[in-house]
């Protein structure tokens, strides 16, 4: 499947009217199932999400990673497709197999029941930021830091390596950045927390974690699932172009990540942590 | 709860720097509770979402409408906030308890378990579309129709009815507007589904559904959920600044819901049932 589909649509511009061909992102949902072994045909849904279909092998990984399922390269035995040949192709591309160690089934099967909070879940912020730092690890401890110079070049590599349609904000975008300034990959995708999933879920395929070396720069606002996901990866500082929520800034602070927002041309606001970034 | 709370941060400006005060919007949890009957004890949860605090009652009760669970007025006894004085006032607020009409215990019961896919659910985008028009309802036949000029002038009008905060991309904002284009209700919040199903919620209690003839306009882009939400409170217009997804457009298409995007200025496209606009 494309990430990019061509509809016809009726265009008015003032008094103009012309039927024309536009271009619109993907929107397809992705099935992750999970099962024990190998050999099991009963492989139980985990989560459907909705995605812009590619690189979903790196997304199903980041968010089974980002929900606690995955925690250590051993804990994900094979990720493929349906192989059961009556099963419609179309169908087959939307479902993903996770097969799982015993203590990542475990994990997942906890999370299915409902008796572990999920990503977002809790009854109050103070509740949702306690069970993220209780449950994953201690705050970051990364001394990585950066300029102001580093950070206002970010948006700008950002876009240089977005696909055409995400510039104009058809689909979100998100980058790993090292710590000399360069790209080390960019995701996109319709959903705001799946580009940041495919980032983390291709650095857990390739055994890059954790990112402690890393800035993650994302295309629009800050919240507290984005927080939550860079923190899981142990990336230190993360940028927006735009706001963060009160949630993403609370758990910044309390989990020792460098929060950076409004980054637009020679300007930016640290929320937390403000050590990381050098000072003029 | 206030909508928007207030950080100090560390503003930097090219070679400047100051403190200062800056303002977020809040993002807690809500926890949505649900039991048969006022004397029940045990609520057991339904979801929990992340919302911007403010029209709880309304976000709940849309919610529960988006998903299926409730259909008529009579299936929403009361919602209330948990009454037991030993729980942490901070907690409470972010906790509503509705009761529900046996047969909407039952279907709340049964999403719970994961029999009935939830709203974005279901394996392939056509699986899902199918789940919308099978469950819910036949296809919209509202008559309503509207000018160009009619939309033209949305925009402006959701603007002057946003908050100020709101406008500068902290939140998103929905409107409902009737069909001599002034504003019925506008909601804000920062998720994107949020808003409309605090517009969908509030219909909902006032008793004002089906919307057969109102147009609905949201700030950001128009996803699958939003025409569907849109769809099962028979609203026959959606408009967006920004682009549909292609399952959106899909679903509209199916759905008999006229789609406009990228309304902005004097422009705008229609990607579905364009009949409901008027030609030059």
């Amino acid at each position: 499947m494309e990430p990019i589909d061509h509809v016809r649509v009726r265009s008015r511009d003032g008094d103009l009217e012309l039927e024309r061909e536009d271009v619109l992102a993907v929107e397809e949902p992705l099935e992750i199932r999970v099962r024990p072994d190998a050999k099991s045909d009963s492989a139980s849904s985990f989560v459907t999400t909705m995605r812009t279909p590619g690189s979903d092998e790196e997304l199903a990984a980041g968010l089974l990673f980002a929900e606690g399922v995955l925690d250590k390269p051993s804990d994900l035995k094979q990720l493929q497709r349906p192989t059961d040949p009556r099963i419609d192709p179309d169908l087959r591309a939307n479902v993903l197999i996770a097969t799982l160690s015993e203590s990542a089934f475990g994990r997942a099967q906890k999370l299915q029941r409902g008796t572990v909070m999920g990503s977002a879940c809790g009854v109050c912020g103070k509740t949702s930021i306690e069970n993220v730092i209780a449950t994953d690890q201690p705050p970051l401890e990364s001394d990585l830091s950066v300029s102001a110079d580093f950070l206002y070049a970010l948006p700008g590599r950002l876009r240089d390596q977005q696909s055409i349609f995400s510039k104009t904000g058809g689909l979100h975008a998100a980058a790993l950045f090292g710590p000399d300034g360069t790209i080390r990959r960019i995701a996109e995708d319709i959903g705001r927390h799946n580009a940041t999933d495919k980032l983390v879920g291709a650095s857990f395929l390739e055994r890059d974690l954790p990112l402690s070396d890393s800035v993650l720069m994302v295309s629009g606002r800050a919240g507290f699932e984005i927080v939550q996901k860079a923190y899981a990866a142990g990336i230190p500082i993360v940028a927006s172009v735009s706001a963060p929520s009160s949630l993403a800034v609370e758990l910044a602070q309390t989990a020792g990540l460098t929060l950076v927002g409004f980054l637009r041309e020679r300007r930016f606001n640290v929320y937390s942590n403000p050590d990381r970034v050098a000072r003029p």
